[in-house]
């Protein structure tokens, strides 16, 4: 997606230790029209992959959810995103699976409540990064314990040299990234064409 | 909002201590339609209260990003979303504030880093709830450290009996409430006509 390689260009800044800061337009401001073109993208690419009956769009709290609400727009099919710690509002039974924390060593459990996703839903998870693919990983876990099936993945940026692309393969579905980068370091970002 | 309101009837719970539960379209599950009208819906009443020149739409993670969101869309401005926890890419000297958290009992606080917000933006804020107005307040004070101009605020539902507009209408900005809760309790949810 031309417009999102020309912002990780001229905005992305290496920081060191693998970190990309994409805070300008992916995890702190958000652009509405490139943020609503990268769901139109999605929905155009996983489309082409041949996914179709899209019923539900599923990502994982915080930086997820803008991306994945257009993903939402674009497929016209709800938007669910699970939640990091359990709100008081959330029922017992909900479906979970858990993932290393990126920011904090730890480990983010991610919970669905059974209430928005059913055994009959067909579901593609948006996030905004593929970087070592377990926080996906975790997502398509939580999502088959309700029944649900996973057609597709979408991320706004991979980081192809993460191995993420590798985790995820074993479930065969389509795998879609707006931008890829090939390499990281000091002397800048290198995207694949 | 006639369609938020037919919504807030037919699946907003009540939970006690003043709870709604509104997961199935604001705090866990979202409509697309339902949340690109919400925005459109701030755009045109904020609109008619004479706000214009809106330059950053400004919400707090996690769920007011959504509806801020598609408020930035039908304002045409990029909307920055305030971090609760300080990433590793968020610089010195951020702008924050202070405000009680509704879950935890703590205290949270709101940052946002000087790189997407100076001293000339106009803003609007948007949030999923208007309850105390503790959090909109704190987002004002971290907002007005820029120097930046808050021009007015929008809350998906507010709750009518918590007092929060009356903690906000000391800033002298309209506020506008896409539905109005006047009572909650065990017999019902009361909305405003």
């Amino acid at each position: 997606m031309k417009s999102l390689k020309e912002r990780i260009l001229s905005e992305g800044k290496y920081l060191g230790n693998g970190i990309l800061k994409v805070d300008g337009f992916l995890n702190h401001q958000l652009y509405p029209d490139l943020t609503m073109q990268m769901g139109r993208e999605f929905c155009k690419r996983l489309s082409q992959h041949g996914v179709s009956g899209v019923t539900k769009i599923v990502t994982a709290e915080t930086s997820g959810i803008a991306p994945a609400l257009a993903a939402a727009v674009a497929f016209d099919a709800p938007l669910v995103f699970a939640r990091k710690k359990r709100p008081i509002t959330m029922p017992d039974g909900y479906f979970s699976s858990e993932a290393p924390s990126h920011t904090k060593g730890g480990i983010t459990t991610l919970m669905i409540s059974p209430e928005y996703l059913r055994a009959d839903d067909q579901v593609v998870i948006i996030d905004d990064f593929l970087a070592t693919g377990l926080t996906t990983k975790a997502l398509i876990e939580a999502i088959q314990k309700s029944g649900a099936r996973v057609l597709g993945i979408g991320a706004v940026i991979e980081k192809g040299f993460e191995g993420g692309r590798t985790v995820l393969e074993s479930f065969g579905v389509p795998i879609v990234s707006l931008a890829v980068i090939e390499r990281l370091d000091e002397s800048g970002i290198y995207l694949r064409d």
